[in-house]
């Protein structure tokens, strides 16, 4: 039985988004490295070998440590921490092991402190503008080539993207937009680059590109995380169907304030984090449903968690249904942002009682 | 040697604060029943009883169960959660344990669960509408009286409240007058009710109001937790100054764009928590600070952390400034919110080298 907030994972819904990104990335020829920092699990990567996949994506050197027990394809999507060169050699001499550059000077590191091969992706800036060099850089892109030429341990990968900047968009139509934007900057990098380099992949791959976009040519890859359990913030992108989410916050009602039509859960922000969405102005931290024989149900109409402290969530219930809330009883949150939720609460429960760890589990 | 981000903590700083705090709470008579939550450490616990201090409050069971190894005298302040029961039970039979009572069902629970004396509070909303009993629903208060008067194990202490909206004052006046109202409240219901029980006591304590606010008559306890780090929402309330933050976020930088002013760091969401201050219309993440021989300097003008996605934090830079970062070298993010911060890193390092664990460290 459980008393406190759990994460509860819908294991029959978390396949099925699997199978469906993976059938997708076979019909438009695609590499599959499926971004891990979402669920950081072991088990869960387990769904994504039986399903054919062989290569992964994660977001630290510390997150490559843990699936390189089970997985010796890994690409670090995050710009070279060379501080962290001892774990990086490490790593270099167990698998394949991808790094991304986005300047010279950590090129210049790595070939002054490598002990064993790495390949490098150059991380293009498509548009996000949250790092990664600028498309029509020739300058940098040339430079960091030759860096890498110069090393006997560095190979050159091809260009890597994110259209991070996805996340703006309401609707198939945008997404597409910003997915032939960044293919278009992709296209003309291959185009220049490829005579020097035949082997260079173009790795491109966000969530709402990946799921709905069409048309991938002159692209190697994709590298899509958050599809395996999506969230209403992908629901509200245009990304998936709410019937999609794989993941929600089990929580305890503790109070009820009939008088503004609000119910207090144990459930904060060290639960679901402070990641916010906005709907109709309104600031939303999660939607609600409530238990049903195979998890939880439809989501609530009129009903969003509204602000979050550390321990507690205060979700505005619509006055018809407030009545129906009990103290004791169970509120499902469909979470904001599914990876935050995932990281925070450091394991799963599925809707069939199995636990499920991650990396720094306490279980 | 550090490689990635790590919650730094500067001792001195926060040994001064919590020394104030004590001071301030003798000087007015009060106990000082600090809360943990933001802290989480049973090392950091002891600088608490170094300075005199025997009771404490905590946010949930999960935190009584690991303070209640070396603290006889917790209170959580959170609502009930009765699926907590046997937790409870275990808890109560081992320590002074007193819980929030905000409703009747949980007390009514209780008395017919309950094998060990506990003593409740009644949490009164003193403005903060988060939860709590409004102060006027005199018939709400006495049937929770009269349901505890039924159970042999349970004991009415008296009235509990936390100005939480005090969050939202900007400066010393203000907070003075959320104070005010709260203490007011407070005053009435003792008035009402100290015939019936003479013993009844007084809680109050946010943060704001502890460390700026004058007049604590009729108030009995004081329970302020976030002083003990401080951090820059604290700051902007007027809690306050900057050199009293005695928590930073050494992150390291991995990329740098002059073109926009712009430094990356290793340091993200799942290191800082996704909450925001807005300073002049503008989201700010975090403030910034270099390395200096006993920690971290000042605030550097004009940066800020403009943006974090799950490890990218995003750093607005001067012109000025912008030459002097170095890949590989360290930035220190002073936090929107110490406690969330310190939730999320699981343990902290003293600038003098010593880690120091908390609840559900790996250390």
């Amino acid at each position: 039985m459980i008393t406190k907030p759990t994460l509860i994972l819908d294991e029959e819904k978390c396949k099925r988004n699997i199978a469906k990104m993976v059938s997708k990335a076979a019909k438009n020829n695609l590499i599959l490295r499926p971004h891990f920092k979402t669920h950081q699990s072991l088990e869960i990567g387990h769904w994504f070998k039986n399903a054919g996949v062989n290569c992964i994506t994660v977001s630290s050197i510390t997150m490559a440590q843990y699936f390189a027990k089970e997985w010796n394809n890994i690409t670090v999507a995050f710009p070279i921490n060379i501080l962290e060169i001892e774990e990086i050699n490490d790593l270099a001499s167990k698998v394949t092991l991808n790094l991304i550059a986005v300047n010279k000077e950590s090129i210049s590191f790595l070939n002054q402190h490598l002990r064993h091969p790495v390949n490098i992706f150059i991380k293009i800036d498509v548009g996000t503008h949250r790092t990664g060099v600028l498309p029509d850089n020739y300058n940098l892109i040339d430079s960091i080539t030759t860096e890498i030429s110069a090393s006997s341990f560095l190979h050159f990968k091809g260009f890597l993207g994110h259209a991070g900047h996805s996340y703006q968009c309401r609707g198939i139509e945008e997404i597409q937009k910003v997915h032939n934007e960044a293919k278009s900057i992709m296209k003309t990098l291959k185009t220049r680059y490829e005579s020097g380099y035949p082997q260079l992949q173009i790795s491109l791959g966000d969530t709402p590109t990946c799921s709905v976009a069409e048309g991938f040519e002159k692209v190697d890859e994709i590298r899509p995380g958050n599809f395996v359990f999506y969230d209403i913030t992908q629901e509200q992108i245009g990304s998936n169907s709410y019937n999609e989410i794989a993941v929600a916050m089990a929580c305890p009602i503790v109070a009820i304030h009939p008088e503004r039509n609000e119910v207090v859960v144990y459930g904060g922000g060290i639960h679901l984090s402070k990641d916010v969405m906005i709907e109709n102005d309104t600031k939303v931290y999660g939607k609600i449903a409530l238990a049903d024989q195979n998890g939880w149900g439809d989501i609530l109409e009129d009903c969003f968690v509204k602000k979050l402290s550390q321990e507690h969530g205060i979700i505005k219930v619509s006055e018809r249904l407030i009545s129906q809330f009990k103290i004791g009883e169970f509120i499902y949150i469909l979470p904001v942002h599914s990876c935050m939720s995932a990281d925070l609460m450091k394991s799963y429960l599925t809707t069939d009682g199995c636990k499920i760890s991650m990396l720094n589990s306490n279980l």
